[in-house]
């Protein structure tokens, strides 16, 4: 086993300690918004078969999946060709995202569940995209979702939970939320329903590329110039979110599926104004989604104050488990984009200052019988629910000071023969520099009350 | 996409929201513990380079490694022989154990880093194991490691997380410890430094296959009858750590090696005993741990009152960062086992009861009117921190009831006509079926009452 200079795949990370903590925080907080609102959690196996992964993300999708060489002797009795094709010789492959396994939990489980089922999953998914800055091959991402109720109650209840989430993390967003149905009813309005997917690809882009940009594409994907400038008013729209619905349920009057888009987006609306949710909620119509599986109302969040795409997104879906054999399944969820969250709340310098201190309190360690009076105190300050540890070695002051500051421990306490002798400890703040004498006995609770 | 009969690969498991729960509860105490002893968390890639794999864990281990297809084109360019030894079609395998990763991460970022450094990592490997019962392919690991120091108070402080973590579980255990340099000693006193190996893979079966058996397969590796008769004696030590030590030091007299070793753990016993740490530690001459990168003080934790495995193992290790180019890194860490504690946890019927219920409080929906007065109770009682949900649709109160029991939710709020009227909620105790009114005003302190 010869020497070797270590690294990591592409597009892969580590996660420090001071990276670990602060996703933490992002994690807990999301995850304890998905208690509140009675969500179980759910894990599936990150191998799941090609053939449960396949077909379900487009071709691109299939090309990114990142598969697992069958183990033993994976070719045996292969030809060179079978081989070569890669489709014999692997049979796993890792989870692309989490609705696809969600799926096929359902469809596999569904005796044993209770519906509607409300489940979070928040585990890593993989994708063989090219890296490259803010793209990753292993991401988390943090998944809500009910299954097996077509009431919009649900639906109020994910802007509920995106106010909710975005407020503990003390990020401003704006919740832009539109509807498949009212897409479809455009389309047909313009004599396009067949083009359904053609207009939401490209109207998609209109944040990044502009109407024009937009009107040439749609143009290209074979909309007639009339059925374009039919289009375009609707998407420039302006006014409250009531308004732009009045009117969209007269351009839409000759669609039935619009209308009932309309009515939807209606219903949800008054009710997070009425139960007066803490939350911008902006109908855009512009919104579309890229993936094709959503049928009824879509959401994405942006942060206000920091420019990224967007950090949170998803939709209702009627037709999730249908490829698995269960059929009629109406479901509704969003994600929550762990990575760019990070990023935001490290650009708006959000993280708590607590957070990233693993060690709240370091005992120096001065020799052999300061160090067994140091172990005691150290017993009952852990009892109180304190991080704390102690020099491992009786090193050089200065050399266990640098420890202390290089790992930004905040409060240490020192035990030297004066404080073994007056039964008081001295404990310093690193911070300020300023030091206390505390009698031994009170020495945990004192340190109690400086992290309450 | 045709339909398919769900599944997932063999060895792999869906986590149901029961079992996640339960298993948030072991992970969350484990990391409590870690963190009051100023462990930093640490997260590596799933993936990593089957250099970094490859040699780490004998050929035996390098046949379980999951090996993942290079993406894109990943034979191009590759004669059949190549493709088919798999040599130059994979370059990324999935993490074996959190060791080695743990070391790649250490030498990869050893500017960055402070020592000693003190890390804990919960996350899961792979293995191409043959399942069976209580074997998986996929499983989480929970390590806690300290490099880069050489003092035995972090032995001492691996006592005590061991210690804290199952009685915060309420899991009475054992800890059986040892130390690679007695038994070097040993293989060295009975004239077979050059077997140490042999001799430990042998006496590590001890406990499963008898001293008879053991003293058979020690012939087969080529031990002769008289090493072995005075090996006997020594693995049949009766008495307390004390006494075992004392023994030892004769016996040992002749190897300095030996008797470093059990210099270091008279002084690691004392240590335990002077800080009154509430454990069982049991000198164990048998226990031997299968890997060989041990060079210390060696652990394993077995439960009282339970019959399997060992539920937590590590030990000293002087040179795990050296094939990665770092040489001289002494290290010391233990691996707790949450899948065989989970067992046991079941098996014990341990669990708190309050794990597994996601929803505590249901209001039931009994039309328009009922429905807003519960939505603005329901965020009365969330903001209170309890978990509550409001059935989706006015459905016949039966299927709402059954909806209750079913996901196993203590209480049930009734807001029907009389109680708008009354302005009082009816809260209905699932278990013990006993009913009462509450004003609206006090529903969400009533109910954080019940759940403190």
């Amino acid at each position: 086993m010869g020497i070797q200079k270590p690294s990591i795949p592409k597009g892969t990370r580590d996660f420090s300690p001071l990276e670990m903590m602060r996703r933490q925080y992002i994690f807990d907080t999301i995850r304890n918004v998905f208690r509140l609102y009675g969500y179980a959690p759910l894990e599936t196996p990150s191998m799941e078969n090609l053939s449960t992964l396949l077909g379900k993300y487009g071709d691109e999708g299939d090309k990114l999946l990142f598969k697992i060489l069958n183990s033993g002797d994976y070719a045996a009795g292969l030809s060179d060709d079978e081989v070569r094709s890669a489709s014999r010789i692997c049979e796993k492959g890792l989870r692309y995202d989490l609705t696809v396994p969600f799926a096929r939990y359902v469809v596999q489980h569904q005796s044993e569940l209770v519906f509607p089922f409300k489940r979070y999953q928040i585990q890593p998914v993989w994708r063989a995209d090219r890296p490259q800055k803010g793209r990753y091959r292993e991401f988390y991402q943090c998944d809500v979702d009910v299954i097996g109720s077509r009431s919009l109650l649900h639906e109020v209840e994910l802007i509920e939970i995106v106010a909710r989430v975005f407020r503990a993390l003390r990020i401003g967003v704006v919740l832009k939320m539109n509807n498949r149905k009212i897409l479809y009813g455009i389309a047909e309005t313009i004599g396009h329903a067949d083009k359904m997917i053609d207009i939401t690809v490209a109207i998609d882009k209109l944040d990044k590329i502009g109407i024009d940009a937009v009107k040439a594409e749609l143009e290209e994907r074979g909309l007639d110039r009339a059925a374009i400038d039919r289009l375009q008013p609707i998407l420039e729209l302006e006014g409250t979110n009531e308004q732009k619905l009045n009117i969209l349920r007269d351009v839409l009057s000759g669609s039935e599926t619009g209308l009932k888009g309309v009515e939807e987006m209606q219903t949800i609306f008054a009710a997070a104004e009425r139960l007066e949710i803490p939350l911008d909620v902006e109908l855009d119509l512009s919104l579309a989604r890229g993936l094709n599986y959503y049928t009824g109302a879509i959401f994405e969040v942006k942060a206000k104050d920091f420019t990224i795409g967007s950090i949170s997104g998803g939709g209702r879906y009627d037709d999730l488990t249908g490829i698995f054999g269960m059929p009629g399944m109406s479901g509704v969820g969003i994600s929550f984009g762990a990575d760019r969250i990070y990023d935001v709340l490290t650009g708006l310098n959000l993280f708590p200052e607590e957070i990233g201190c693993s060690t709240q309190v370091l005992f120096v360690n001065l020799g052999e019988a300061e160090q067994w009076e140091s172990l005691q105190l150290l017993r009952k300050v852990r009892d109180a629910g304190i991080a704390a540890e102690i020099y491992p070695d009786a090193a050089k002051m200065k050399k266990q000071m640098e420890y202390a500051n290089r790992r930004g421990i905040p409060f240490v306490v020192i035990v030297g023969s004066q404080e073994l002798e007056a039964r008081r400890a001295t404990v310093k703040d690193m911070r300020s520099g300023e030091q206390r004498q505390i009698g031994f006995e009170r020495l945990a609770e004192a340190l109690e009350a400086d992290f309450a």
